[in-house]
């Protein structure tokens, strides 16, 4: 990566806020929209950011994206509601939804909201940490097309389906893991193919099941592999993970699941006899005061980061990580020395910027 | 296994249930200590269940477990409580706040119950399973003492920490996900133990963070990996798993946390600087129809487990397996053919007969 592809974060603001105006999005959404994506990539989490600015756009172009939705409460209890996304972006329709849970969370302990007729919502992070400044644990999952085997199949079954966490601390930075449940995402496979490096064990699979090392075997019908890598090394657990980020998304919300998802490409049908409606989330969130005094618990968790930070390292490591830790200082990096692009990516905004008439600058 | 060890489940309930009387049980808690730990010797989950009496035994006469709490709900809102379990046997306290977690569910669409002061609970797939015959999503989590260390860490600051989620269906048999965040759980190395056989490499570290294949290796200051095995394959989102159910667990009930946990064993003694009571226990109950009707949910989970038990296999395998399945058929068959026991825990409870003057027989 060269500082020829490195971008200011205010005009890569700028810009991403006027592509979500062109494809017709009013301001508040397009803002939304904006936010969150460009929140993967001050993150580092580049696979999630303006990489995907051009899919979202063919899928709407394709019919399949709703920017002009009607968001609405279909069912609700005093924790819980589920929410129809109208065929919206998930940038948009997943923080709706986290609001109603907080609210929720704020009259009655906690709140959980199930979310279908959605599409991808960009990193399940962000949605978590809108909890955090309420005091609350928040909780952020999807299902996502069928690319990851369960243990012992060959087909396709479920998506890269992550589950987000974060959790408010006083002192010291929140906790925020935010993990799909695969050995690895999506994104470190297109980092590989990029360089034209081999894969390690354990991350994929072919089309027959066999272990391979070939970042592109997804595109041969191969899978990824959920977080374990085999089944001796605990992959039937990924699976159940997978499994129930996929049951709470979109069964419990009416969305559509396992092979059933629709695909994120545009080049690629939903499946024929969709077994429910759009993608599906799950959102959630806790009052930590539902269950003890906000300032002791905060306390608590900066003793608990202290504690598994400062522990004694293997050879060779600097410190034990904490959730969120890497995330956070990229993000403060890039906020002020900018956001080194891909090429690729580069090339991608600039076509959308000459189709549709928005400046993009560095 | 032979025969010779294998145990009649009316015996062995008898057995139990009189022990447990013996230290001091209520006829109640007696049968509810009883029926948690028989349905993991039921279940095949053989680390959880007898094998562990004379461990709580231990306990108990070291006075670190109290038979007779009075378990107090110390704070709540409508879908939040926080248990005091009084120091009782986690048999016990476990399932008690389980019950306020449905009937907070019933209430408000959810309930979510911190649990601390308590002892080791038994297999957390129990508990989660309660909430099953109420058309409820079950959840439960525990922490425990300290044998896993974080992924670039030599300490041990996170047990094995399992979470187990049960959800219903209509046909089918439910879903059953119980797992540690562990590649393996310290149960599959207690049978290499005794088999005399290597572990495969990624389920252990020795004291200085070194891959091992010795099952022994936690005797000597090694540590159990969380799930993922190591960096490459995700242990770090393994280890955020672990660190996720230790939070719930544990930093929001007010029990110990981390390296904190007291240890299950008698001979070790608890940290001089407890940073709460005793260890935490999560548990939750989601009504369905808080979501979506009932039966509309459980139709859908009949479709989605026959989609992925009918998956193509990989070479060699019968069937993609659903979370729940090995472990049901096994309670069906052991419910017939009695209960094969280990020797060394036949000893044990032979040993805890004579001294408390309760029959033992097959």
């Amino acid at each position: 990566m060269t500082d020829d592809y490195t971008y200011q974060l205010d005009s890569l603001q700028e810009f991403t806020f006027s592509l979500f105006k062109k494809i017709g999005c009013v301001d508040e959404h397009a803002k939304l929209s904006m936010e969150v994506l460009l929140s993967a990539d001050l993150r580092g989490i580049d696979s999630h950011g303006l990489a995907r600015l051009s899919g979202y756009v063919r899928l709407w172009e394709a019919g399949r994206i709703n920017t002009a939705p009607t968001i609405k409460t279909i069912h609700e209890t005093p924790s819980t509601a589920v929410i129809d996304g109208d065929g919206g972006l998930g940038l948009v329709v997943a923080p709706y939804a986290m609001k109603i849970a907080i609210e929720k969370a704020t009259n009655s302990g906690t709140g959980w909201v199930a979310v279908k007729n959605s599409n991808h919502f960009g990193i399940a992070g962000y949605h978590a940490m809108m909890a955090l400044e309420h005091d609350m644990i928040g909780w952020a999952m999807t299902n996502a097309s069928p690319l990851v085997a369960p243990t012992f199949s060959v087909e396709r079954l479920l998506g890269t389906n992550p589950i987000a966490i974060a959790v408010p601390a006083n002192k010291q930075p929140p906790f925020v893991a935010d993990m799909a449940t695969t050995t690895a995402a999506n994104g470190k496979l297109e980092i590989l193919q990029r360089k034209n490096k081999d894969a390690p064990l354990g991350w994929i699979q072919t089309k027959h099941g066999e272990p391979s090392t070939n970042p592109h075997e997804l595109k041969d019908g191969g899978a990824l592999i959920p977080l374990g890598s085999d089944y001796e090394h605990g992959s039937h657990k990924g699976y159940g993970l997978g499994a129930i980020v996929d049951i709470l998304s979109a069964v419990l919300s009416g969305a559509n699941y396992g092979p059933w998802v629709p695909p994120f490409v545009s080049f690629l049908q939903p499946p024929s006899d969709p077994v429910g409606e759009g993608i599906g989330h799950f959102l959630g969130a806790m009052r930590v005061d539902a269950f003890r005094p906000a300032d002791e618990f905060k306390n608590h968790m900066d003793n608990w980061i202290r504690r598994f930070r400062t522990a004694k390292t293997t050879e060779g490591q600097d410190r034990v990580l904490i959730h969120g830790d890497p995330e956070r200082e990229m993000s403060e990096i890039r906020k002020t020395k900018g956001i080194p692009m891909n090429p690729k990516v580069v090339e991608d905004l600039q076509e959308l910027s000459k189709k549709f008439g928005v400046i993009f600058k560095k």
